[in-house]
């Protein structure tokens, strides 16, 4: 396995790869590795002939107050992850790297990133879309992997690539979680272990709306606050519950449509994202 | 020669080029075809094995009260005008497949857009690299031509270039003039007689603004004054005339590094731009 953790090494790789005709697949990642990303990471090398990981922590989708600094950055573990499951390069650059100079170019993708995490992180998705800009084109992959945990990520990178013809596929993997439920994520590990305990109720929560929703209900404020009152009980901060629209992203009153279930609680001073979402599979007996 | 109107078939050609093991040249262009475009089409046919120009009146740079649809779209002599210069394929889509639902992702690059032409031109140049960043990722050239013309313009491509990591070359020409100096431009056809006469008055400025610079002349202010003299006589209305640093694009006062100076100038209601570059060659003998 190569660690490259310059541009030039990377594309280094990728031409030979390229020159060995093998499909590429790119899963992009801020390190600290768990099982979700393993799920990406073992659905790329399914796929794909050759598979970078990029880990870059990317300061320009990190806010002033947000915990850039202290995000985990375990790189030897996450290298150590990566080579056993057929990972065939670890793209790891510095900030210098990536942004030699002051960036000047932003890519920016409207209303998609008006509301849900973009509503209380300002500037976070046109980090996010930037670096991910970047890496499509310092990587070429075939295919990008990412988790439909960050649910509101995957809407507005679809939405780039479309928009920009990025000559790629966006592939999509489902929420990994813990066994009492608990999204995987990299910033679990803020969590003190009375708070892992209370932060299970993010998915209690998308639980309860889910089994809800099964039973008829298509009102999308009686599922909040059915929401609202279980994150409430168990002491969770909660920053927004919403349900919209699934592709725009837009609020929505009553469920006749594929629709996004969205969650940011704080638990403690971590802040926690959950989502699932609702198909109208069901005959709309109840509406 | 290929004509492609539809992304899927320009990647047909630009893949079976890249089976052949072709270096790929991008013009891209909005048409109407003249001497300035050809020393692009030139430069590309002799430094690339495969050479796309792409003709497309891109809406999204156009501002509401500009000459989006008076420009002209003479295509069959575009056409007539590529096939005998060496042109492999022209890309030439309808705004529906390069838009075809609303654009919600756009490129910015900050700074560099704010004066000269961006300023009277809002949205102009997110326009402009939007539509850059799509083809470059439709075509995937490894190397894309620019008119020097377009002097902003260049300089924007390139940061964006830069900041994206877009994996191709920018080159670009220098700018093609009439006998009486004129810079060849598609919407020189909008001048009537009397105002193509009038029109020389900006490469005749640029020329007096070079003559005393290489008399010694650092002031920017006494080579503007200089240059909006010789046009007023000639009676262009004057939207500016700047000098600025030729890579941050922002005003010099005293001409201590190579700078360029632009000019935008309308003659009746045709707008014109020209520009020059200014380097630093001679003895700084009488700054």
């Amino acid at each position: 396995m190569k660690i490259a953790s310059t541009i030039d090494e990377i594309r280094e790789c990728v031409r030979s790869a390229r020159r060995d005709g093998k499909r590429l697949g790119l899963v992009p990642t801020m390190g600290a590795l768990h099982a979700g990303h393993g799920a990406l990471i073992e659905n790329a090398v399914r796929e794909c002939g050759y598979v970078i990981v990029s880990i870059f922590v990317n300061p320009t989708q990190f806010g002033p107050n947000e915990d850039f600094a202290q995000y985990p950055r375990p790189f030897e573990q996450d290298a150590a992850y990566c080579q056993p499951r057929g990972v065939d390069a670890i793209f790891a650059p510095s900030a210098e790297q990536m942004y030699p100079r002051c960036q000047q170019t932003w890519v920016e993708v409207e209303k998609l990133t008006d509301g849900l995490c973009g509503a209380a992180r300002p500037g976070h998705f046109r980090g996010v879309t930037t670096v991910c800009a970047k890496l499509f084109n310092i990587v070429m992959p075939d295919v990008a992997y990412f988790g439909q945990k960050d649910a509101q990520q995957v809407v507005v990178i679809r939405r780039m690539v479309d928009d920009l013809n990025f000559p790629l596929m966006i592939r999509v993997c489902p929420i990994v979680r813990e066994p009492d439920g608990l999204a995987m994520s990299s910033r679990n590990c803020y969590l003190s272990p009375e708070q892992r305990q209370r932060a299970v109720c993010l998915h209690q929560a998308l639980e309860s709306c889910r089994q809800t929703f099964d039973q008829g209900c298509r009102h999308a404020n009686e599922l909040i606050e059915l929401m609202r009152g279980i994150i409430e009980r168990a002491g969770g901060q909660i920053e927004y519950v919403s349900i919209v629209d699934a592709e725009t992203l837009e609020p929505v009153e009553t469920i006749d449509r594929r629709v996004l279930v969205a969650l940011a609680v704080f638990i403690g001073s971590t802040r926690l994202i959950d989502n699932c979402l609702l198909d109208l599979h069901l005959p709309e007996k109840c509406v």
